[in-house]
């Protein structure tokens, strides 16, 4: 049977579950999973009568009834939509039409619903900048949607690069329909894009007409410096989708995420309107509905919390916080002599940091590392689009112990000494 | 923007949700929805403690780690998969390995999944009986899978016509990979596939190497007769994949269903082992994982029943089996004098009957027979492959309360006489 996949990204996935796995007492640096100290079931499973409460109120229904309304089929594309979009605006200053925003199973089936719409002819591209998410390529590559790299590392270089292959992928006969980005601590490189980077890049796509799919996992969890205006926001033309999901900021097991899609579409609104239409028609043929307990739950929260969770987040974005300040002090201090050879940034939020070294760092690498050293970092290499970022690792800083970090990066310190020892006597 | 989607067969649906919109009042015998009545929601909540303490003890965790873990992410393909093994055995006589057991997102996702699995090249094809289930045809229309017909009515000559249609197939250079059934109250005939057929349309299959897709969510409701074996437990050849859902049983909102994969793939026990991990890779990049809240829910409420659903169905299954009785008392009143031209059948389960009326039946009456009389029946050409059934509607009395179905089926049944006397008049 033959099997056209996502295989290759996916394997190098399993390959490091695999890893882990196999060296259970290692420290790993690789997972970007949200720290589950925070989780607190009990508390989200209460919130569900509460969500019925209101419901049954608005809807003049006994509370049980509403109980037996929830539990049925319901709306394709939610039912907690104005509470959402009541708390994208207030937390992330993303203002837009409830009747706009499509509640999926997690954001990652509203990103696949997404390039699936944008992209149905054969010619119709996604571009992307390289290295990028997992979880955009996987769709791509699982649907034979061609992505197409932008290679800029300068954020003032994107603009116009993109505007190049735009018209490249013109003159080709293809068509740029999308442009994934993570502007705010990207998955992997925990980068934030410049303002000036977000307007430029706007211009393009307005005038391209080139859809930005805008991830924003991590906008919650910002360290330090001014908050950035989302690309949504700063948006005038009507081409920025966001994407918006609760596994961070409350726990993956909600499974409740979305996309919000523009007033209009490059200026119409009845383009914006057909887009929701599409992209709840292909749901309805995927997952039906979002899970309306799940829904209820988010509804709840997000009423025992006015609407904001800001305060909820706060112990959680001092923790992550912690946890970058721990991780960046542990790299100062082992890798003190060799600042000219071994580079990271300094992320401002997010989960992850980025790492250069003097030496590749693939498979064997992480296996090795895992084996001799006991601890698990992630080669950035597997989120690259051409196979670039040989020398570099993604350090996640998210769902790792406080106490073990230090431990950690030492091991990851005589691992890299090791290797450039190995190389220098090569040399 | 072009939208290449199920977009007709949607439309119908759209419409007709309208007409319930338009007319509320009107007894509506078109939703195949499960009975609300018996969602008890704050009891299957508490079944998720119940399934924690159950993961925290086998695990060795605390109640609240266990917690946490289930609220974080999990295994792609679920892990409440050997409690569900467990169940499809005891409830529905379907004994496959929990390994081969891919939990999703509410039945559509399985369905989804194994479609696309399945039909990866653009000749690749898939087989319904017609008229079939709408979220089949819909995943078909939206990824460009083409569906085949088989338009025999009787059972008997059902296996001949695959045999003939697979020949066909292979012919014009394509190849039938799968054959989508629901052998028990299929929707929307309400008819169950003789002990038979499915022997022989399982002798075609597993000669012409096509996978039957045994969609079965009424399994659990049969008011009369003896239980006939699924196409799962008769097939020999490893060419069935069962797909199973707790929406009718539980409710909806769960939206945990799955499939099962046979031991091996027409013998092959390898191609077994690569589909289940080629749904779980396509699911990776569709919804991740399917909720472990919701799976939490299911493992509770099957720990709690020991590991059988029978008993908690029961009260539905009375409740199906009266207003089944009830819908064909009516039927048999309404229609006394008119058995010569106005047919339906009685269905041994399950939530539909169709019937034949001596005139079409099709949006325009849909809207009239609201407007003018307060029912709403179902056309059964919405579910149509190929234009055919103008002639007949589907009743569902799964989610209409007792005390109307009397009054539904008198309006009904001077809907039909008016009609007929228009055909008459103009004869």
């Amino acid at each position: 049977m033959s099997m056209k996949t996502g295989t290759s990204r996916l394997a190098v996935m399993n390959f490091l579950n695999e890893v882990s796995g196999d060296f259970p007492d290692a420290i790993s640096l690789a997972s970007g999973r949200p720290a589950e100290a925070f989780f607190d079931l009990q508390r989200w499973l209460d919130a569900i009568p509460l969500y019925q409460r209101e419901f049954a109120s608005r809807r003049g229904l006994s509370h049980a009834d509403a109980g037996r309304l929830l539990a049925q089929y319901g709306r394709t594309n939610g039912i907690v939509n104005e509470v959402i979009a009541g708390q994208l605006a207030q937390d992330e200053g993303v203002r837009g039409r409830s009747e706009h925003v499509v509640i999926s199973a997690g954001c990652q089936e509203a990103l696949a619903l997404c390039m699936l719409s944008l992209c149905e002819d054969s010619n119709d591209v996604v571009i992307a900048r390289d290295p990028t998410y997992i979880g955009m390529t996987g769709v791509a590559d699982l649907h034979g949607i061609e992505i197409v790299p932008l290679h800029s590392k300068e954020d003032d270089k994107l603009a116009a690069e993109l505007a190049e292959v735009a018209e490249k992928l013109r003159r080709e006969g293809k068509r740029a329909r999308a442009l994934y980005l993570i502007p705010e601590f990207d998955n992997p490189t925990g980068t934030v894009l410049s303002l000036d980077a977000r307007m430029a890049m706007l211009d393009v796509c307005a005038e391209q007409r080139i859809v930005v799919l805008e991830d924003n996992p991590y906008g919650m969890f910002r360290y330090e410096g001014e908050r950035m205006q989302t690309m949504y926001a700063l948006d005038r033309a009507g081409c920025v989708i966001y994407l918006f999901t609760y596994s961070k900021t409350l726990c993956p097991a909600v499974r409740v995420g979305g996309a919000l899609v523009p007033d209009t579409l490059f200026g119409d609104a009845a383009a914006a309107r057909a887009l929701v239409a599409n992209l709840g028609e292909r749901k309805s043929f995927l997952t039906v509905n979002t899970s309306q307990l799940n829904q209820a739950l988010i509804g709840g929260m997000l009423l025992a919390q006015d609407g904001s969770l800001r305060e909820l987040v706060a112990p959680q974005l001092a923790h992550y916080r912690r946890n970058r300040d721990l991780l960046l002090a542990a790299l100062e201090k082992e890798f003190a002599d060799q600042r000219d050879v071994v580079r990271w940034n300094r992320p401002e939020g997010g989960f992850f940091l980025t790492m250069d070294l003097p030496f590749a760092f693939g498979q064997a690498e992480v296996l090795r590392c895992a084996r001799e050293q006991h601890v698990i970092p992630m080669p950035l290499s597997f989120f690259s689009l051409t196979g670039t970022c040989q020398d570099s690792i993604r350090l996640a800083f998210s769902n790792v112990e406080p106490s073990l970090i230090n431990e950690g990066v030492a091991r990851l310190g005589r691992f890299v000494r090791e290797c450039q020892e190995v190389c220098d006597a090569a040399v």
